[in-house]
């Protein structure tokens, strides 16, 4: 059994010094590896310099920056290998620096009236020589585009894949949760969703809902047990396939 | 002998997934750590979880994310200790996220003729319930706000300490760097200012020239000669104070 784990989060350039972080630690893609390296799967991790990261002889280390990264990676790698599963638990960023100006730069391309914004602020920083952007100003405005959606492109790649996807959302009702993750297994295509909320998340304390296609729902307390879930539930299907 | 180091980078919340980070690997700030703590200094040491940490008994550690938290564990790290020296090695932020809105919440703010946009965007932003930017627009728009400059506290809080600032340019002329440096030791009353330039710092290698009151320059070619450099100075002012 081969399968792809992503792990950690990424991190997207605003200039040469600053960058923009989606906060991960790697804790729980580190579980679900060694929870799969003990039962000898050969393992694909594309992870990142900050992420933890697990220990066993049969996982193979991709380290990436960004999205465009991940991306880039990820679709070589199911290029050349078949994989039986994907676990898609890195934190994506869903949006990537476009243009970085000063509130005085932002305000004269207002005045102009431009028909494209964004795409007037882009100018505006392209002219700019300086690689890292002047603090001689009270206010930055940087002006983020959406990345692609990396998850809907898994089962593009590969179609027989078993394909886990995470939901991570702050503070909201269990239901709000739920439905939230059933939404993103429709559209993406996904076997199961791992929804979680970051406030109920503490250490090692981890509440999850492993989330599958007929809906059925098993949840899981600590990082540990998620990822004894998760490999359960992808090596049993695996089975049945 | 009792020193105040600063390593690593600072990490600004845009909401609670992501965030803005500076890069800084902390190796820089470990080696400055580690040169003193040879000679038995006592060394307080501000970083971040995720920079390199120094070993050596007399290092006691201050963990810290924001410039917010830097700004309040220096200022209280000053008020009950006397510092011989205190060397600013951190990359700080110099903008923290104010506000965060879509595209459309810009322009809608911009057709309304605000007197103060930035302040239209923070009320926009508060309405907005979710602690997790919606994902469903595709601009975002980060306005930052000017960070408070720490370097310039340490010589009010405590004008007799031997101040060693850090000026990190990237990619320009050594004359345009060495003089950003001395304007930089000029403006907040720095003993030492090392100033260095991102596009000759390569793993171990790293070009740095420090600075003094007397405008004299002395170079160094890896991150353990800057530290050597700078405890030697540091030890010859003091001895001589």
């Amino acid at each position: 059994m081969r399968i792809l784990i992503t792990s950690g989060g990424t991190s997207e350039k605003i200039d040469d010094v600053r960058a923009i972080t989606n906060h991960s630690s790697g804790k729980l893609g580190k579980a679900i590896a060694e929870s799969f390296a003990k039962e000898d799967v050969v393992i694909d991790l594309i992870t990142t310099r900050n992420a933890v990261k697990p220990e066993g002889k049969t996982i193979h280390f991709h380290l990436i920056d960004s999205t465009a990264d991940l991306e880039r990676t990820l679709k070589d790698l199911m290029t050349v290998n078949t994989y039986d599963a994907v676990i898609h638990s890195m934190a994506v960023s869903d949006f990537t620096p476009e243009s970085s100006v000063t509130l005085e730069d932002l305000e004269s391309a207002i005045a102009k009236e431009p028909a494209d914004l964004p795409k007037a602020l882009v100018d505006i920083a392209n002219e700019r020589t300086e690689k890292k952007i002047s603090s001689d100003t009270d206010h930055l405005v940087v002006v983020l585009k959406k990345n692609p959606k990396i998850i809907s492109l898994i089962k593009n790649l590969q179609p027989k894949t078993i394909l886990v996807g995470f939901k991570l959302l702050v503070d909201v009702p269990m239901i709000e949760l739920l439905n939230v993750a059933k939404a993103s297994l429709e559209k993406n295509h996904a076997d199961f969703i791992l929804a979680n909320d970051l406030a109920e998340i503490r250490d090692e304390k981890h509440h999850g809902y492993l989330i599958n296609k007929q809906h059925k729902v098993k949840e899981a307390h600590t990082k540990t047990e998620i990822a004894e879930l998760i490999k359960e539930e992808v090596m049993k299907l695996e089975e049945v396939k």
